[in-house]
């Protein structure tokens, strides 16, 4: 036996080593930070392993449970106390969709399932390109074009969803439909309306063809939007102007952790629903502390149905993120247009056909907003000597652009230093507009389902519902809805000169049933509160809701495409957080009835008093298109706030200062 | 006779002076411009010469017919054709109000009338000044301070209007009552409840007292909300930021002739409403012409009823404009604060207690507004080659801050280039706090008409309602109110996989009982039309309402103070054409027991098809207190657009241009 010579270096390297393994994660990544590159590689090699011919339609993170990643947190434990990172992944082969589990830490294909429900996953990229392409080479297409006289290398077709309405569905299919290009690029304008192939996208072939009816192509007159493209411009008048930050961002990233001012959350990016905000929480100057608001936040799901019955149109009621990927569908953001000149900008990965990942580069901005508002201020006049006090308002937005086919839909997640987290959704991009013989208003004899917008041009009706998942945990993750009722009180006793007057009449909602509401006339504040906590005077301590575009459903909640947007029933629900809900419409939408909604999981009318609640915001806007939309829209926005209530003691930006003036020297421009 | 040698020189010099004073009025003044000071010395010496201890109310513009300006407009004809240029005074004298009419021109009285309706004027600041000085002269008040151990040298009294409740009149009373300053500018915070005196303002007396309980002043402590008053900050980590425009804004501003990108209009500054907007009209690039928008738009009144019975507070259920004057009420914008750094000031004058004209220097900013935002874009992946545009929102804001006691109203028009012009009303200030006894929510056992939001300090329940006169005159004056429908269909009879579709049913609003509406689900679009216009497609021309903070009213109709702010009672009101209709809660105000208003013009049910109509909008905020209001409030902001509805034929920013980027050299900071 060797004698003791001291310390065993081989045992201390392996100690050492193991402590590097356990502190440090690979990557250094956070419990939920999106797949990377190599990841999102490591799930394709795994998986094309273990299958032939698969493609894929969605991987991301499996987020560990969240009681796990509270713990965490609350120990400040490193990242890497997660083991596992898990990916999930749906693929389809040999014409079924799997579900597949994958241990990233190990390597290992946790869990394969095949799925045999109702629905198909998301639609990939390639598939809608090689769908979109068939119609060029498939015969009786060809006739119909050469029949209206148009020329086929200018023609370019586009998948369409066909929703469900009551079929036994046996195949994936979409609907395949055919714009003119020909001298604009804004062939959304140029619908070679009547005509219809039908594509069963495993399959990868036309299964149905309809040439039914001749409409006129609209004309390209007038309907490039490109700049390179105007003849004359109207806005010489407009001089430069910028924002600067001579000092730079006031704001930190690292890695997807975002700080700034008052606020940390972590950003995540997703295929299927875009931007995540997650562990959202607000600096108490007062209590020195971090304080809990939001767990996550998302759009869970967009319902667009629009409103015209002819053969091509009547199915066109789109769940835009489980059937495309609002994800997938974003946008590299544009420097300096698409984000003020101060905007850092951040990449996003998400997974191709053949599980190769694809980078979209500036797929969110972040930048502090200054647009000249104020956070408070007052002038005292009744004083002697004047006292002024102003702040003007500086927040930090949160930017992704998601262009769906033709509409472009911007979505700001803005964070401000009162507390506030408002949501901005804002629309812009191109009508979907149907061909028509009507070149004037007059001519119409039957209900064209839109407005002419243009000769040969109807903007056909629609609805935008968004569905935001608000997971709130406010200061905790047990927690209330209050509906505080502003309720009129009518005062008969000739107790006071007053007739009538209004008070709060708070209502905690029980069960998930309580927590439907629509909303419209502001006699009801939306509130959640933690019923566990109160401030120092003994008020519950909670976020109020401040909705914004309302619209309410104006479809019958029987119908086929209401069943599967039914979280469009109601502005709010709240639903016991559940990590499967994730989706307000399913997890496989395209093609399924609506089995797996918002709807259908509240009627089990599960208990959410002093739970860990999800809050279900549907945003929405009822479209019936205007001569403006065309050939481009200017931008419509609509949004909601998150304001804290009784959250904070007092005022927590009562001591937020001025920021300091720039003074710029020896500029020239 | 003298040879004739040529022209005859003093006949050419009289044509020469004749002409400049055709062409040239005096001053140069537009029709719609407000009194000059020297304008306003004018009405005070001419009145004074006529009337003895006459006190000033109101001294405003007697703006010409109607149809007189737009006839002038069409013509082009100079301002002068305005031969009279007419001032409008209201005036107290002997306990009397007189309505008077002076011609400025010639500088005569044109008519001076008794009113002897009911109601009084606006007050004016010095006799509030005077009033809230009382009673600290008064010797039972003075034992009132004493009684309760507070120092006299540190109490401040306020004016509050008394409303009606349908006493029989005959004196010009309020209320006062005070706070306690000691160590706070904040004094609102710490209210001296209880105490209430009862001061007839003609003869500027204490007519009435009572000290009816003693209730604990709250603490100064963390009420001061100055920057110098706060012992940290905790904002360190906000950079500056500056918006800059190298090349200067791109609007111009002639007197009061404001014109900026397609936009050109009228602003006028009133010591009554604030901001008033005439003579709006956007370019149209495709006519090669102005079209006119909007005659006239402004704040025509406010009603703020609070929600406590208890005797010093029922009656506070104030409306501002014609009770306090939303101009006199307005304060010096701070520049890089109020505004931002970009901003251009414009100042405003309003007629003193004797007549004397006071100057408001920074009345209003005018500022192009960049916040990063985006006007339209469109990105392209589906065509080779990608096609991405994007054009960044640049606006006009025209901003007044008019600080009514405790509150701070941030008013803002903005034009935008797509021609939308949209309002937002944002709220700041202070609470209106009652004292209490109750330092925690577990002891209230009554009522307390409001949220405890500090110690000793119950922040009281109350409504804002905000009534936009709007004299829309969409391509010209004869227009229509259009209530579209978004109506529901039901499918029956199988001949669609959908059992049902929305379409739009236009309702024409044929008398003004067809225009009271109460939004709140967006199923109703709101669209004034030029019935006698067409687009080149033969849409009706027109502009759309999209509606911002609905808020109902919560009284009852026929509670006192709810028939005299009737005007909350709907969200949408239409009347025809009247220039005696301004102010929705009618000329005389204090006092008055609500016979002239919107509310009571309308039962005339009077045509309203194809007229020269104005529309009023209610913005409206419940507001039920929030700790986070204390001790001063985060901005709260609403509004609503006015937003082109076929008023174009196309997308009218289609051919904008991106501004050109600044870039700077040689800069330090």
């Amino acid at each position: 036996m060797r004698p003791f010579r001291g310390p065993n270096f081989s045992l201390i390297l392996f100690f050492l080593i193991l402590h590097i393994f356990l502190l440090l994660p690979a990557n250094g990544v956070h419990p939920l930070d999106p797949l990377t590159p190599s990841e999102l590689n490591q799930v394709r090699t795994l998986i094309t392993k273990s299958h032939q011919d698969v493609t894929f339609h969605y991987v991301g993170l499996d987020e560990p449970d969240k009681p796990k990643v509270l713990s965490w947190l609350s120990r400040n434990q490193p990242p890497n106390f997660f083991h596992h990172r898990i990916a999930f992944a749906i693929v389809r082969t040999n014409s079924q969709t799997h579900e597949i589990k994958i241990d990233l830490s190990s390597n290992l294909i946790l869990s394969d399932k095949v799925y045999d429900g109702d629905g198909y996953p998301m639609l990939n990229n390639e598939e809608q390109t090689a769908a979109g392409e068939l119609p060029l080479k498939y015969p009786p297409f060809i006739a119909s074009i050469k029949k209206r006289g148009l020329n086929l290398s200018e023609v370019l077709c586009e998948v369409f969803t066909i929703g469900w309405y009551g079929e036994k569905n046996t195949k994936r299919a979409v609907a395949v439909m055919c714009y003119y290009v020909d001298g604009t690029v804004n062939f959304y304008m140029r619908p070679i309306d009547g005509i219809m192939a039908t594509v069963d996208l495993d399959k990868m072939k036309i299964i149905q063809y309809r040439d039914r009816l001749m409409i006129p192509v609209p004309k390209a007159d007038d309907t490039d939007y490109r700049e390179s493209k105007q003849d004359t411009h109207f806005d010489t008048r407009i001089k430069s102007m910028t924002i600067s930050q001579p000092n730079g961002p006031s704001f930190t990233i690292d890695g997807n952790n975002v700080r700034w001012a008052n606020w940390k959350f972590h950003l995540a990016f997703d295929m299927r629903v875009g931007p995540i905000i997650s562990l959202a929480s607000i600096y108490d100057h007062d209590m020195h502390k971090y304080r809990k608001v939001m767990y996550r936040g998302y759009i869970s799901e967009l319902f667009v149905p629009y409103q015209d019955l002819s053969e091509e149109w009547y199915f066109r009621t789109f769940l835009d993120a489980g059937e495309f990927g609002f994800g997938i569908c974003a946008v590299p953001l544009q420097p300096s247009t698409d984000c003020p000149p101060n905007a850092v900008f951040m990449d996003g990965y998400y997974t191709t056909r053949d599980g190769t990942p694809a980078k979209t580069s500036n797929v969110f901005c972040v930048f502090e907003r200054y647009a000249g508002d104020i956070m408070w201020r007052h002038s005292e006049t009744i004083l002697p000597g004047d006292t002024v006090e102003v702040r003007p308002d500086v927040t930090l937005v949160i930017r992704m652009v998601s262009t769906v086919a033709n509409y472009d839909y911007i979505i700001d997640w803005e964070f401000k230093q009162s507390g506030s987290i408002k949501v901005t959704t804002s629309l812009s991009g191109m009508l979907a507009v149907k061909g028509s013989a009507y070149t004037h208003k007059d001519q119409i004899q039957e209900e064209p389902y839109g407005t002419i917008v243009a000769e040969n041009t109807i903007g056909t009706r629609h609805s935008h519902f968004l569905s935001f998942h608000l997971d709130l945990d406010i200061d905790g993750d047990a927690n209330s809805l209050v509906k505080a009722h502003l309720q009129t009180v009518r005062l008969t006793n000739g107790s006071s000169p007053r007739k009538s007057y209004w008070k709060v009449v708070e209502e905690v909602a029980k069960t998930e049933s309580d927590a439907k509401i629509r909303l419209g006339t502001g006699a009801t504040e939306i509130i959640v509160v933690n019923p566990n906590k109160k401030t120092k005077v003994g008020n519950n301590i909670g976020y109020r809701l401040i909705p914004g575009s309302l619209a309410g459903p104006l479809l019958w909640e029987d119908d086929h495409e209401q069943i599967r947007g039914a979280f469009s029933n109601y502005n709010v629900w709240v639903t016991p957080y559940n990590k499967s809900e994730k989706w307000a419409a399913g997890v496989y939408i395209d093609q399924a009835p609506g089995d797996d909604t918002l709807a259908k999981w509240t009627l089990r009318n599960r208990d959410i008093e002093n739970k860990d609640i999800v809050l279900w915001y549907t945003l929405g806007f009822h479209h019936a298109p205007q001569q403006e939309d065309y050939p481009i829209m200017p931008t419509l926005s609509g949004g909601f706030e998150l304001r804290p209530a009784n959250f904070f003691d007092r005022n927590p930006v009562l001591k937020v200062k001025t920021p300091k003036p720039v003074k710029w020297v020896n500029c020239s421009a």
